[in-house]
């Protein structure tokens, strides 16, 4: 029974989010996995983490467990193959102890959150970004993003259908830089609770308006309460970019 | 009579290129011509170059002259609000001198030519780059490029469509290099031959895959034949970045 790591590139905006629905609407667990089914038997996936509706991938982590061994290079030929034309895409397939898990194994992952900034709609990078025509301060974002880092209670950051069973989560790094008309926001930490990315940007945004001082990003944090933060960022911008073993 | 340079960023992927086209098929300067008819008078509009279908712009040039007096930011919303939802999008709008001409005083032209060279095809760059399974080897492409360099007779690199008077034309600027996954191809010239820059990568992609030497490719530009030349690369990886005055 060997079992395969796929790493995973895909277009959030095409999909109702990572995990299979019942209701048949396309996610990327189920095309994935009904790509599997095409030339081989039907397993069942486990990722590092569920994306949502929108939500981009550079690289997320997924296992498999199949009965039958395959070449890595053309488990990933295949699958590439069957999942057209899904914008969907196997970026790499390497064969793991069968103890190796995408979630429970996973020490970190590392999202980065992108805002357009600048007057003009996109046309490159629509459904890519968060457009926002207003100027934005990185400086005064990244400075009061520093007051997020650390092991705190983020219920500010979390989303009324989080299902985690504890708001505490250690944020290990948290910065923003701008290039160009961009503004990159990258977070990373052993993990997040539910919207907490989309939740933390949307806050740091109120500070790059000059809404908001970095004192008011500590007092919502303080606050331990959703309605004390920001607004939720969209999915558009968001991507994640990595997981750690 | 106020003259209005517009810069310009569009995905080429949506449209027959840039010059309006007399059979009904939609074309960038039909959707702003259009735009500008919706609310104000119709305008001929004069790029700074054409460009193909599918080759997309993150600064493409143009020029308008208008009847009324327009505020430049004005002028900018109401285009982009007309346009959509095209993905066109001005930039940014400003008055010049009526002497001011988007092609005729246009100095210089800039390219970015994205190669996606990875074993897994693209999910969140299809129609944005030419997806290369094939190891490209940059450093060899770029030694190569610098062999075209310089004040020549590019007829090796011009489509056979192509209506200027010469062949002649003196490239400034061609490097090559690897960001990640992808490979980056920088041309800049004073102008450009119909498919010279698609061409030129399509040659250089020969000396990449280990196929061609530096040498062969000096002996393909002094040959002054298209036969002589590599394949042209596909539109979907060019991106027009900038004209200078």
């Amino acid at each position: 029974m060997p079992r395969y790591k796929l790493v995973i590139e895909y277009d959030g905006g095409a999909f109702a989010g990572w995990q299979r629905q019942e209701d048949g609407i396309v996610t990327v667990q189920q095309v994935i996995e009904d790509a599997f089914a095409k030339f081989t038997e039907t397993p069942r996936m486990h990722a590092s983490g569920r994306t949502d509706a929108g939500v981009h991938a550079r690289g997320q982590v997924a296992h498999v467990t199949l009965e039958r061994t395959w070449h890595p290079n053309k488990l990933q030929g295949a699958l590439n193959w069957y999942m057209r034309p899904h914008p969907v895409s196997i970026l790499s397939v390497e064969e793991m102890p069968i103890d190796w898990h995408a979630r429970f194994s996973c020490i970190g992952r590392r999202y980065v959150y992108r805002i357009l900034n600048r007057r003009g709609l996109p046309a490159l990078e629509i459904g890519r970004v968060w457009f926002q025509p207003s100027k934005l301060d990185a400086a005064a974002m990244h400075e009061a993003a520093q007051r997020l880092i650390g092991h705190h209670d983020f219920s500010t950051f979390r989303a009324a259908q989080c299902q985690a069973n504890s708001a505490m989560r250690t944020l290990e790094h948290l910065s923003v830089e701008r290039l160009g008309d961009e503004i990159h926001v990258h977070a990373s930490a052993r993990s997040f609770l539910h919207h907490q990315v989309r939740n933390m940007v949307g806050t740091l945004a109120m500070v790059g308006f000059g809404k908001w001082s970095a004192d008011d990003v500590t007092r919502a944090l303080e606050a331990k309460d959703r309605a004390a933060g920001g607004p939720t960022a969209p999915p558009d911008g968001l991507y994640f970019m990595e997981a750690f073993y």
